[in-house]
């Protein structure tokens, strides 16, 4: 990524935390607001709502417009990963380099806080939005919002993963949990800030698989990590898919074949931008920081 | 309740259950589709969609317009109980005479079908209303699904209820818990209808009330049955607000009181109605039900 995507990305992202910090008060019962509260501003790069804005705005939406969605889509983005972190769940005792939520706020506030994102999220994108976009967009975003946090996206994407582990999976099954599970977030958010900015059906597009083959690549760099990275740089336990027996690139086709893959998926990406005149520093270089981070680890 | 009454609460009854059975088709991954549908189709009186259905109806709307609504809200009621019934919350056996979601399917897709269940609600109200009711309009409803929902809602109602076991507490924080854990669901079903039935303000509020006085009211029936009742009369474990030593009108006041109060409540809700000229056979059948049932008890 280069200096000024860098600056660009850091300049979005504290706007993303500011918002999000601003849209929740903490209020009576507490509890729940701090666990919620806890998680989101738990670090994290922000890549999602980062992804939202840019496409946005790159497309003619002003940041007023988007960035309720961004933040709607961070707060998603955080209530899969405090449900999957539960003990009943994954089990991890760490995310982005802190305690998870239920090991700070016990199971029953965990459960509870991640329930209370998925209403507080949407809530956001309509109460933030009204005065600003029309209210056929809106639904239209929405719509993107419950296939990607829903059976249409993570959820399917979860429940495939957990009823695999231990068991050998075919490469579509292992595809599935990719695309559901990651890379479907992905595409929410490039395909909201397309939405708002009312983007043709061509750019929708084009986006959408932009953001299938930055997931698929994002997800497999995730599983190179695993096994070769340290709990201090990804902020979470490593080892852990190999601990619960998952299926992952690495495990079926080797560490070689997995970043031969990735990068494959890295330039399949770049292309879509690059043919189709997509110009953002941004999106080019979040794409190059994964075969930036693949090239380093060999 | 009477008869005309109870004949047309059936009827509406059975609408809603054909529309849940229709709206959910079991499909690959079918585990999360199939816990879904287990929860949902265990049976329950509907007594939200059917107060859903009423009030749009009585008020000008078609069933069609309101249908989608009302299934979403006995969706979000559900998912509600599928978390609430946890282990690691009330941990519950039994729900609706039946082993609980998480009894039958594991913890983890329990935790997941409830999640899911919370994006398909109000996708269903966004794909099934859009043909007949304004979007302004459905912005509006699923404003008030995500309050009853969220924090502003039910999710605040368990946080304080789970807070407050073993725990002398004051007779606001057990209204608090009553007003956000049972009365707000009633509100969002009343409230929702009379939107898409395009409701004046006074309409609203006095739905409003009758739906607080209402709500009270039930809950309080619901911790005198847990005392007086059998697990088969109410399809759920009896003695279990004692055994979490919880707080409730009867631990707090004695059977007597809480039968008093719980009367006062059915006349107050039934004076709104009255009072207001909402003429509707079912709103009053259910407040009779309740005190019918408290007469029974005694």
């Amino acid at each position: 990524m280069n200096d000024f995507a860098k600056e660009k990305y850091n300049k979005l992202k504290n706007i993303v935390d500011e918002h999000i910090d601003k849209y929740i008060e903490i209020v009576y019962p507490e509890s729940v607001y701090k666990s919620m509260k806890y998680s989101l501003l738990a670090g994290g790069k922000r890549l999602r709502p980062v992804m939202a804005i840019e496409t946005a705005t790159i497309l003619g939406a002003s940041i007023e417009q988007i960035i309720p969605t961004a933040a709607a889509i961070e707060m998603l983005h955080c209530q899969s990963l405090i449900h999957d972190d539960l003990p009943c769940m994954d089990n991890d005792d760490f995310r982005r380099g802190k305690p998870t939520n239920h090991k700070v706020f016990g199971e029953s506030t965990a459960v509870l806080a991640g329930d209370a994102l998925l209403s507080f999220a949407p809530k956001i994108i309509i109460d933030k939005t009204q005065s600003s976009v029309k209210p056929e967009t809106i639904l239209k975003v929405l719509n993107e919002f419950f296939m990607a946090a829903g059976v249409d996206g993570i959820i399917s994407g979860q429940i495939v993963d957990i009823d695999s582990e231990k068991k050998k999976i075919s490469k579509e099954t292992l595809d599935f949990i990719y695309e559901y599970k990651t890379a479907r977030l992905f595409k929410l958010a490039v395909r909201s800030g397309a939405i708002i900015a009312g983007a043709n059906e061509k750019q929708l597009e084009d986006l959408t698989k932009f953001a299938q083959y930055y997931g698929h690549a994002f997800q497999i760099y995730d599983d190179i990590l695993d096994v070769t990275a340290t709990l201090e740089e990804i902020g979470k336990t490593p080892g852990k898919d190999i601990n619960a027996e998952k299926s992952t690139y690495v495990s079926m086709y080797g560490l070689d074949e997995a970043k031969k893959q990735a990068l494959f998926l890295c330039d399949k990406a770049c292309d879509i931008l690059n043919s189709n005149n997509i110009k953002s520093e941004i999106l080019i270089g979040i794409v190059e920081k994964i075969s930036e981070g693949i090239n380093k680890c060999s």
